[in-house]
């Protein structure tokens, strides 16, 4: 028998690696969904010493060896593997980029600023944060500065690397300055078109509870969703978690409203069929991972936005939904049910935002974030940034930093580059659904009977089943024959805001 | 700053090995109760992976140093410290006791002995599993003989020692003997009793298990259960698990009756609230751990058999049980619960069995596995040897083996030395009962009130917060004032079946 190869070695440390990971999914969902609020202190420390060992793991010296071995043998591999090391190389970089004391002094900023932020926003008092963010935003350009260093990217993409592998800071300018030249008229076209619509009703409730879970199942097997496989419980903040061939989704339940919290579990259920169709074959290594992202973002949205809301799927909803809660009148029609899903208001919230607006809010703070990291743009300067923003995209200007720059956790959390992987998610399911629907043109009128067959497989092959093998960019110009074009999406809102073919 | 000592090292990697096995118990549990059947593979290489990284914590040359370094310097450590290196080293020797060929050459063959057990005991086919139970038994000798050796323990004791640490065989005979020679009598002259008294009547459901369930979550809070730190769900075979600072029990629910279950809930509780009661300041140390089987069992079966079928509780749980069930009529009764929650019906199958003919089921057990194991007695002997000592016990024979030696998993499980622990738990808890009535004669009255305060604080303080302190034998002597004592048992047997005073 011969000595095992680097690159065995490599799989045989990453296996048990991932297999820390996948434990440290199934804690987390537990902690979200089951835990008495007794058992916060013993998890904690669970899974801080699994989150230790695993970074023991990662970067132990041998690790560094093996890579470097393997690399020089990479000719060896298979593309599949190939494309494993090329991943485990990263996962390596960024877990050896910082030292020990940058990464603590990063949680302990982070965890006092996002504590000060749980003050600050109801307060709607931005200088009560802004010292403790200011702390955040300067360890965070110093690990931004060496990941940078260690990646051979810039500042912001080396941030922007950790949920967008590859991902390209210049590309991302272009397909948004493209949305945002774009956005604010055919917002105002939608918006006086809806004018001459009627106004939707909601149905009113009481909604009980077990009753919006029966529809939730109902649908989530509709979308392709294996309950032998994974399950749905509620918890604070709806969430997909578990592990690939146990998928955990979250949501919770309204009993004044059903239709809102019923988009929710479609959403997640895209992100989990996602999990799911990961390559069975390459479980717990890193290629066998979701792609990154905005990838991710793309199949919630895909299933949400794409198919879940449009006019064919709500004539599937509407019968249903109304036998189910035995309701009745003309608010429970697909037009009304429809017009509810589509209906756009901009506001000064992101997560409340519709389909049309949402892009705007991730443009700002695309922009933003690039300018503070980068210092163009100070923590003072802000909120009148912030303002500014807004008014160029959308036409309004937030009242208040409550309404403004206080209102997401994401950069006093130190999560700095997620932002655009929404929007980058949005496009990217737009372009992949017109593809899979000029593959096979019976997929509309197949979302009208509930059935996502068609439509799954196609996802399957072309997204799920790829795993991390390629980047962002080459997976969809794969799929789709051609890298994201901001004009597909914005094709699609013509369509379904404005009726154009 | 000095080098940690030996002993702190030691209790550094002892934390991290006691965090590993809670998450594994939170595991463990999500597999019974919650997991989906498709999760089942990928939890097994989680449980797999996190157990193999145990082993290796543990089996690490480096605790060996530092086990023997402590030992040489334990005169600097106070007594839980020391109690707490007396446990580090007995687990190191359990665990570094036997080659890895052993370990996987049992696991293999206990994993093919127990599949073949659960064909051959429907099909009442010992034969078919004898071969593959005679691997089992003759790699379980192996192994007890090289932990004979390494702990300086005869044979028999050496397998005990793994689940009743420092438990001696000749005491446990001795006992036994006394038992076996007192038991026939008593349970004749219970026999004729009961056949005075009105047959106990089952109330007629159907009982929904919603019903069940409140009324269990309002016992087990009566009983002392903090639903802050744990939680009740279902599974299909009821067990205690998760950590001590979120204990999860589970149970089944039989909608056709709820009087079994009930106690089955009970007897959890006590498991539960020994776990909970473990001391603060030694989680995830050794010391902090459970002491062995028999006093867990003695907790369970302390609140179960004790005090929660005591004619007391029966007459506090009589009225909520039929306020819950909106029962009626005289079957509701606490006269005739109490008949039903303590029938004796000798019969062959031992967790069917009353408190009064269990025992004889265990000493049996004891008696022909340490036979076995030493070498007294064939598998081609057994069925005939079963025979013999239930006649003797009980004045039956089990018309086959499907109800003889096919009807328990132990040691087709390879779990040799584990069966006495259940009637030394039944002797301890009747020992550690009585003894709590003697230094507060309130609490059988309290337990007419659902009231547990002053036993559950008296057990907290005599037994729960000592952890692994003290062997099990000390530990009863330092809170009852004697070692196990038979008498004491029958006793109790005694005045609950024949009332005696």
């Amino acid at each position: 028998m011969t000595d095992p190869t680097a690159y065995v070695r490599l799989e045989t440390r990453f296996a048990r690696l991932g297999t820390l990971h996948e434990a440290m999914a199934v804690l987390h969902w537990d902690s979200a969904a089951m835990m008495p609020s007794g058992g916060a202190e013993a998890r904690g420390e669970q899974l801080a010493q699994l989150s230790l060992m695993a970074h023991e793991l990662l970067t132990d010296p041998a690790v560094a060896d093996w890579l470097e071995q393997a690399e020089a043998e990479a000719d060896e591999l298979d593309d599949w593997r190939r494309a494993n090391l090329r991943e485990m190389r990263r996962a390596h970089t960024h877990a050896t980029a910082l030292p020990a004391r940058l990464v603590e002094a990063l949680r302990r900023a982070t965890h006092a600023c996002e504590g000060l932020w749980r003050e600050a926003r109801p307060a709607n008092d931005f200088a009560r944060v802004k010292p403790a963010l200011q702390k955040v935003l300067d360890l965070s350009r110093e690990a931004g500065e060496l990941k940078s260093a260690a990646l051979g990217k810039s500042l912001y993409d080396a941030l922007l690397d950790q949920y967008e592998p590859d991902g390209s800071s210049a590309r991302i300018a272009q397909v948004f300055d493209t949305l945002a030249r774009d956005l604010p008229e055919l917002l105002g076209a939608v918006l006086e078109r809806q004018a001459q619509q009627p106004d939707p009703v909601m149905p009113a409730g009481p909604f009980p509870v077990e009753t919006q879970a029966r529809l939730a199942h109902r649908l989530m097997e509709a979308v392709g969703f294996d309950f032998r496989h994974g399950r749905l419980d509620t918890s604070a903040h709806p969430f997909t978690g578990g592990v690939p061939d146990d998928v955990r989704l979250t949501t919770r339940y309204d009993e004044t409203d059903f239709v809102t919290g019923l988009m929710g579990v479609l959403h997640e259920t895209g992100h989990a069929l996602y999990e799911r169709g990961l390559p069975r074959q390459w479980r717990r290594q890193p290629v066998g991972d979701a792609r990154g992202m905005s990838i991710h973002e793309s199949q919630s949205l895909l299933i949400e936005m794409q198919a879940c809301r449009s006019r064919e799927f709500v004539g599937f909803l509407a019968p249903l939904a109304q036998s189910t809660f035995g309701g009745s009148g003309p608010e429970w029609e697909a037009d009304n049910l429809a017009r509810i899903y589509t209906r756009v208001e901009p506001d000064f919230i992101r997560v409340d935002a519709d389909e049309v607006s949402y892009p705007a809010h991730v443009i700002l703070r695309f922009r933003l974030e690039k300018a503070l990291i980068e210092g163009d743009l100070t923590l003072d300067e802000l909120p009148g940034a912030w303002a500014e923003q807004l008014q160029a995209l959308l036409g309004i200007a937030p009242p208040d930093d409550r309404r403004g720059c206080l209102q997401d956790i994401h950069w006093y959390d130190g999560a700095w580059g997620y932002f655009p992987t929404y929007t980058l998610g949005a496009m990217t399911a737009a372009q992949l659904f017109a593809a899979a629907c000029d593959a096979h043109p019976e997929i509309p009128a197949q979302l009208g009977q509930g059935d996502f067959s068609t439509l799954l497989g196609w996802l399957r092959r072309h997204v799920h089943e790829q795993g991390s093998r390629f980047s962002s960019e080459e997976l969809l110009v794969r799929a789709t024959g051609k890298p994201l074009d901001p004009t597909i999406f914005e094709a699609h809102l013509r369509r379904r805001y404005l009726e154009e073919a």
